[in-house]
């Protein structure tokens, strides 16, 4: 029996692209042609991350510092790294990863504005070369993500200058998530998300029968 | 009134060096001396530090790697500048912190082994300029320090290689403050803290006399 090559493919966007349940679609297609998948996501998958991840999430952190938060995603990652993508990885499982290092560039670099450079420099130090083999972006546009999410639920005109923060700040996200997809031209694929979720699935199986063989 | 200068002053040394006790000493002398005291440690002194510092202790998390607990470190530190030390400092009060980045130097860079480069990057980052006026360096024999904290009650004859490797880690530990000290003499004052507690209080009293004016 010839081993299969193992796969790193992670899955990026704002919140509403539907990424979870393309990312069982996507185990699904992977189950079906014999390979072994692990599911996982960022910050999370180790006990370690969890609790990073809980931290990251806790209303009452509202002193935390971008430079702090950027600092506790790239702990969990490394954790996250060591522990669960590599060991799969070198049995040459499919590990499917729900946001990986593309998010801090789009969240923390994008959205906090913090320097890329940050992000580069803990990137380097934590990954050691690992990159994922695809990455898949869902993108759509930002008044319907936060729509989807029932977090912008509001008219145009009564949108105030939260609401219009929380906007632009998305509007950063997707814009360093798209400029990325741009300059990897390899490693991401784009797909639209604001297509009926069939045509999504349609456009996730064409990309991803590349990968089965 | 003229208002005293804000001071920061870091507490170092491995444990058994008796820094609890002498950190309450020397907040007393300035509190005598109608200063305003603030006390903290690290990791710590702040909601998420606190959390931090929890994981950090786990044994459950054995799986911690050396890079993550430089990461956590650092993150703790960045919301402990922010929210404690800074803010204190503004307000022209002595800050008594019961370790500092020094630390991170002694333990993560000599004990665990990490590049120093690592710490500096980070240091350079959360810290912005920011460093102790004074730190303190209790320094005494890894062999005291192991039987003060009951950590290391075995016979010479008996030591196994466990028990070796913890000496040799408290020794590149040991090392790496000694050597921080010897760079900058200025900043550090160190202290023989295998003598009787009644003399390192006075040599701690004869040094921090030079502040309290």
């Amino acid at each position: 029996m010839i081993m299969q090559p193992a796969l790193f493919i992670t899955l990026e966007g704002v919140d509403g692209a539907g990424k979870s349940t393309l990312m069982d679609f996507i185990a699904m297609l992977f189950a079906n042609a014999g390979r072994e998948v692990v599911k996982t996501r960022e910050p999370g998958g180790t006990q370690t991350g969890e609790q990073i991840r809980a931290m990251l999430l806790d209303r009452d952190n509202i002193n935390l510092r971008h430079n702090t938060e950027l600092l506790l995603l790239f702990a969990a990652r490394m954790q996250h790294i060591e522990e669960v993508i590599k060991p799969a990885l070198a049995l040459g499982k499919v590990v499917l990863c729900d946001r990986f290092t593309d998010a801090s560039y789009a969240y923390q670099g994008g959205g906090r504005g913090l320097a890329p450079t940050r992000v580069q420099t803990l990137e380097t130090w934590v990954q050691q070369g690992l990159q994922p083999d695809l990455t898949l972006l869902f993108d759509l546009e930002v008044k319907v993500a936060l729509q989807r999410t029932g977090a912008g639920l509001f008219s145009e005109v009564e949108a105030d200058r939260f609401e219009q923060e929380k906007i632009d700040f998305f509007e950063r996200i997707r814009a360093c998530y798209l400029e990325r997809a741009e300059n990897e031209p390899e490693r991401f694929r784009m797909i639209d998300a604001t297509q009926a979720v069939a045509d999504v699935q349609q456009n996730v199986q064409k990309i991803v029968r590349d990968y089965l063989c």
